[in-house]
């Protein structure tokens, strides 16, 4: 920025008004002392309408996410976290490599602005970790009671730097379904801090970038099928949503599913099952079976894929493709589709 | 979308619940009956969390914007088309084609399916008309209470097909100010929608996509200097981020200034300068003097541009750069930041 009568700006108010939203003074002030403070880089520094960012080589990905979570922190984690994370997930499950966020707000007012500086800043280290930076934002406020403390919506830009087609349609009967670490640990984490669950324990959402574990699947080459992080709607819903694209049956063994001890006694609490619970820094991948144990090894080289294990297989599932489970019991059932909400906002 | 067991999706609910956010069979008949039937395009289609998109020859430009209009229509536009030209429109006054957007939902329960359908239409007509695809989008619901009917926050991806440096740096003492049209409709009809004013007459707000404006400014070269749309905040709000940032002041004529007989009276009972009221298809523009004829032959070619008018001229302001206006009665007053927000949730 340059000179002219540019001032230091501050803002002085201890909660959020509507003149923040507004376009002048205050939100000059929010933008400048806390938005770009927390976020510093080259691409936010001209606070233009848009920024203007490198040449990317390859093919670009794009990706949003509206993020709601209730409460706004958790153990583990908060929506700012949550939102940078989310996002780069997103990107990188698609193959790409995450570049560029923008982050646009909605805040309620009377938020506290310190609360406010706090997920920001949170945002930011999230960033730094994932290796990218938020060049674009936005702020609006509505009033007292037409939100819920904050929403934030960001959006993400990465690029594809190989010509690999991870779509469900390259899955083939036979090839692995592999996880990168245990079920569930979001979804509970959240639930446990909204006072709904009178519960002790290692209860922790698992939020963590993926973008190191996928760019160390890469180079197995077309023996990488397909990536998804299992998010809302859990595990089943991912699967379900890969089998209603390539046609084919997933089958997975229960018996193979990693759930956290305290976890799996939470879902059983709220009598909820964890292959439907939403995951945010897990890793489900499809691999050619040849290549099974190279991607274990490089899905443990990292501690966020540390529990990496295999889950199931895929198969010919003719005209009537599901996902099964084989139960630790011996038997089989369907995997199907979620109905109903039992988590709303959990992320 | 290949065979497996997939069904033709349908929503038959006619009030958004919790479930048509939580991932589950809901919220995939919700994206695939509404959404992706109404943006329908080859990036979306997938369903994936990413889209994976073309090459782009050039920079890139990102933006985003969040958009909590109140009502949701308004005589002239609705929060759809907003969310589309208001997007468009940032990428464009950076001097990028704008070629992807992505649209996160934050949906208040109980909200009519039927409002929302004709909403996410009215973004794919915005999106035909600007050339752009919705590539990527995001659907979360919150309680009863805890939204305003739907906020919707979109981003951007857009690219620079040539090497202009268009920021306020690049602005010189006797540049020229342009705008390509009359002031402060957009904010004024919102008001008037609103029920808070008793008037009648053609208010209507201009939302409209400036891309094809800036595509015809862009073959002027470096006398093109800078661009901007004056959304929220107005162009007092506009030209002050200029001069800040540029340290030189610009001077403005009150007389030049077109606005509407209907929304100057509007402003008059509503005690508002139009000059801080927003607007949502304006581009005002920094030219080089000898630039000034072409440039405004350019605009007032296209029917957005048609009103296209000389408002001021650059000068050296010293140590004390401001937004000079030079009133109708021959006096002088200084065009500072707006303090507090006399039009909350206007965009």
């Amino acid at each position: 920025m340059s000179a002219g009568r540019r001032r230091r700006a501050v803002v002085r108010d201890e909660l959020v008004t509507l003149s923040h939203g507004a376009g002048g003074k205050a939100t000059r002030d929010l933008v400048e002392a806390l938005f770009a403070a927390e976020l510093r880089n080259e691409a936010l520094e001209p606070l233009g309408d848009s920024a203007v960012l490198a040449r990317a080589r390859g093919r670009l990905a794009l990706t949003t996410d509206a993020y709601v979570v209730r409460p706004l922190s958790f153990p583990g984690g908060d929506i700012g976290e949550l939102a940078v994370n989310g996002t780069v997930n997103d990107l990188a499950v698609a193959g790409a490599r995450p570049l560029w966020l923008a982050a646009g707000f909605v805040l309620e007012e009377g938020f506290p602005i310190a609360e406010l500086e706090r997920l920001v800043r949170s945002m930011a280290t999230a960033a730094r970790v994932a290796g990218v930076v938020v060049a674009a934002g936005d702020t609006k406020v509505v009033e007292h009671g037409k939100a819920d403390g904050m929403y934030v919506t960001t959006a993400g830009v990465g690029v594809l730097e190989h010509d690999l087609e991870l779509v469900p349609e390259a899955v083939r009967p036979g090839d692995r379904v592999l996880l990168s670490g245990t079920l569930a640990d979001h979804g509970v984490a959240v639930m446990v801090a909204r006072g709904e669950l009178a519960l002790e324990g290692d209860l922790a959402s698992d939020t963590a970038p993926l973008h190191e574990l996928v760019a160390s699947l890469l180079p197995l080459g077309p023996a990488l099928r397909w990536m998804r992080d299992p998010t809302r709607g859990g595990l089943a819903t991912a699967l379900n949503e890969l089998v209603g694209s390539c046609g084919l049956t997933v089958r997975i063994a229960e018996a193979a599913l990693p759930v956290r001890p305290t976890v799996a006694a939470a879902c059983e609490i709220l009598g909820i099952d964890p292959l439907y619970v939403a995951n945010e820094g897990k890793l489900v991948a499809v691999v050619a079976p040849e290549a099974e144990e190279r991607a274990l090894a490089a899905l443990r080289a990292h501690a966020v894929g540390a529990g990496a294990v295999a889950i199931g297989t895929v198969e010919d599932g003719g005209d009537r493709p599901f996902v099964l489970l084989d139960t630790a019991l011996g038997g089989e059932r369907i995997v199907d589709l979620m109905v109903g909400d039992p988590l709303p906002r959990i992320c």
